[in-house]
């Protein structure tokens, strides 16, 4: 069992975030909690079609609606 | 390239979801839009210690908080 299996990483994996609004092609959100290697909160979005992996910054306020908002959504699909 | 490395699930991965407020053993969770394979929207905690995996419940109003606090903190450790 690796130790990021276990939900430990060994840096920050967050250099840069993303400015854009692009909350509607997010198929999935990663929120890694401050710990010993890293101290500050890290967002990290998957992509729908493509399942690239983007940073976001936690403190915009886009990205803590499209949160709320993929939270309270059932598939419309 | 696998599907599920793609971010796409075959089906929903949670059949129960924890009912304890268990925020302060969170180390990262997973917010997973529904999807063609899973109408609803999962939430699925990794655990500070263990690294275990836990099903959390999108529409209970602890997890929604826990969220928010996880996204507000910076390292107190």
């Amino acid at each position: 069992m690796s130790l990021r299996s276990l939900g430990v990483e060994l840096h920050c994996r967050c250099i840069l975030t993303e400015s854009k609004p692009i909350g509607r092609h997010i198929q999935k959100v990663e929120i890694i909690a401050p710990n010993s290697h890293c101290e500050d909160t890290e967002i990290i979005a998957t992509l729908k079609k493509t399942g690239q992996e983007v940073c976001l910054n936690p403190e915009a306020p886009w990205v803590k609606k499209v949160i709320q908002k993929i939270m309270s959504r059932r598939n419309t699909q």
